[in-house]
């Protein structure tokens, strides 16, 4: 059901030198498919990541957070499918610990320094056990090659594993970015993707990777939506192993910053995208667009209003220019001030609505052309401002009701 | 698919002494079906309305206010189904106004003592034409005894006509409250019916008459939800003629207001939650009841981020007791210094999650048994205060999607 979607190609995924993967069929929840990653970093490589604010938050969630605040240098992020480890309470917190500890010990680290990560059903006890026995296959596994097959590993309902990549150069020096990502539901602004890796070989210090991951995520994970579920076990990631010989980026005022922040946004924007385009039961990409609105933050707001409604979804799903539902959507996004006569909605080319109604050139015709394309913009004018923002979504169908209402059988 | 509702009898539904009812067919979409409903109203009745907050409401709802605000005695109502008039822009205001026009000519009143109400498809011209061919034949059929045919005049994808009746004794006087309500989609809080009528012979002030008005929505309309759209149309009026022979209530501490006020909340409950069982394609009915909160606001956050998430009503409609999803809409909600530890989650009488995880005495056949009701209780408990709230819902079937994207078809 994906929307214009194939999976990536092994060789379009540059290595990141001092990253390996390694994968494993651990039999977490099925038999004889890859359900364990382990992702090893040389020494001197930068971690930043972003979690889930679900306040029910996953056992590996409140340990990768903790690891990561502790500040020892990280060398190794687990990643397990099958099973999320998230309301899980005391026993889940000590299955996340004993991930780490038999990683650290299998690959002569300390615990600290292991991130570990889960996904799958909630509120189930997680077979450390299998993990632990798993693990010495995926160390045996470890190429920089293997992008393709870590991106195969962490798939749950996704129909294509999700993986992208850039070459730049930065400062003179040739920098790669490469990442993989997985989710196809439960996709929220503030935890998009359920799980996200991305790599560059670049040279960065620790307070730009971290803005530079703040502003991937703020243009990539947080602007998609699926169904407006926040998942327990969100979280992306961002190393950066210094090995690309550029001269380190020191801050965010660094010349070079700007170049490796968009290429990182653009891997990160890709993924997103790949994610919507793969989103439960969609048929449709439709991509949200409000301008001239008073600042970015309302113009989220009424991006998410329009995104969210399940009547604007399966509208699209039934290729029904029954546009009057995104008015409403922008009606109830909480503007209070919005004066609704002044905007002006567009579906692609076509001017849907002007002067608080349809707008007088409108035919029914135009707007049935636009929606039975498979990729839609949205986009709403508020004239109140300069300010914009874009949110990327998919339809509401009836395998959408299918795939979630069968997952665990 | 409504669940556990059956269409209510005629003689169940008592007359209220001064308001008569009268329907006709005006084909304003579809011919052949009742589509207009009058309601007139003997002098001396006082009238309250609690309408969308959607900035983008309907024409019919920036003129009915308007006529409420003015303050002229109200002797007439008109509802038309099949059009929303809605995002019609001065058009849509001109037809709004129009149709108060006719009914004041033919009744013999002014246009400010009307009130117009629209609902069905958004952004279309209404053919006010037809409704004005169709008034005489609704003040023809004006009756006391019209309350069922009423709530089937305003019907749109409902699959039963709602209405609900009592009678109590009010200082010695027998008074009569009888409502009917219309809607099965786009129910939210804020709005949830999209239309409704209750009216009462009981005399009453107007400031003690809006207290019972707003007290009323707060507790019904305004704690369901089937989909988190809030219309462009929902209107809740409430109707007092003063004929009941009772003393005539002055101020929400007069003794007799609570009695009033609790068989209005009564029966605008009872039409709300006959809402949610006909809930488009709804096959489970839910009640989200949030205990022992900080506050009510929290706790109806906590209930209405359960009973939104796509995730948990496609789980009620597999009946599977993923009941994780349940666990990670709590965590979502957004109170930012929640203990997961200390919640505790209930499926009707089994205890599901306690201290941050799956209970202890849990058994996934215990939440199955419960999964398979028609009728479930999720019941959280926040214990960290001593607030509550309790919201209704149903569950997301295939025939949502279908109902939805088949719509105007």
């Amino acid at each position: 059901m994906a929307v214009n979607l194939t999976a990536p190609q092994a060789q379009a995924l540059f290595p990141v030198a001092g990253v390996r993967l390694g994968t494993a069929q651990a039999g977490i929840r099925k038999a004889n498919r890859k359900d364990l990653l382990l992702i090893a970093l040389d020494e001197g490589t930068r971690v930043a990541g972003v979690f889930t604010r679900n306040r029910f938050c996953a056992a590996p969630v409140l340990v990768a957070r903790a690891h990561l605040e502790a500040g020892e240098e990280i060398r190794a992020l687990v990643v397990n499918t099958g099973n999320a480890n998230a309301g899980t309470g005391e026993g889940g917190l000590r299955a996340a610990r004993a991930t780490c500890d038999e990683t650290a010990r299998l690959l002569g680290s300390r615990p600290g320094q292991v991130l570990p990560f889960s996904t799958g059903v909630i509120m189930e006890p997680l077979p450390v056990e299998r993990i632990a026995t798993g693990l010495p296959a995926c160390i045996a596994d470890l190429q920089a090659a293997n992008w393709l097959s870590a991106a195969e590993a962490i798939m749950t309902t996704d129909t294509v594993p999700k993986a992208a990549s850039r070459r730049i150069r930065v400062g003179g020096s040739p920098v790669t970015v490469t990442g993989i990502a997985k989710g196809a539901g439960m996709i929220h602004p503030d935890m998009a993707t359920m799980l996200c890796f991305v790599a560059t070989d670049a040279a960065i210090g620790a307070a730009p990777l971290r803005a530079a991951l703040a502003h991937a995520a703020d243009h990539s994970f947080n602007s998609i939506t699926v169904d407006g579920d926040t998942s327990t076990n969100d979280a992306f990631m961002l190393i950066a192993t210094g090995r690309a010989g550029n001269r380190e980026i020191a801050s965010e005022t660094d010349a070079q910053f700007t170049a490796l922040r968009d290429a990182i946004t653009d891997v990160a924007s890709e993924l997103a995208q790949t994610i919507i385009r793969d989103g439960e039961g969609a048929t449709k990409f439709i991509t949200v667009r409000v301008e001239r609105g008073a600042g970015r933050a309302e113009c989220r707001k009424v991006a998410f209003a329009i995104a969210h409604s399940p009547l604007v979804k399966t509208a699209f799903f039934a290729s029904d220019p029954n546009l009057g539902r995104i008015l409403a959507a922008i009606g109830y996004a909480g503007i209070d001030d919005l004066d609704v006569s002044r905007l002006e909605l567009y579906l692609d080319d076509v001017r849907v609505a002007s002067g608080g109604g349809r707008d007088p050139a409108y035919r029914e015709e135009d707007g049935q052309r636009v929606m039975r394309r498979s990729e839609i913009t949205v986009r709403v004018v508020l004239n109140r401002g300069t300010a914009s923002a874009t949110v990327w979504t998919c339809d509401l169908s009836h395998d959408y009701v299918t795939i979630n209402a069968e997952y665990r059988t």
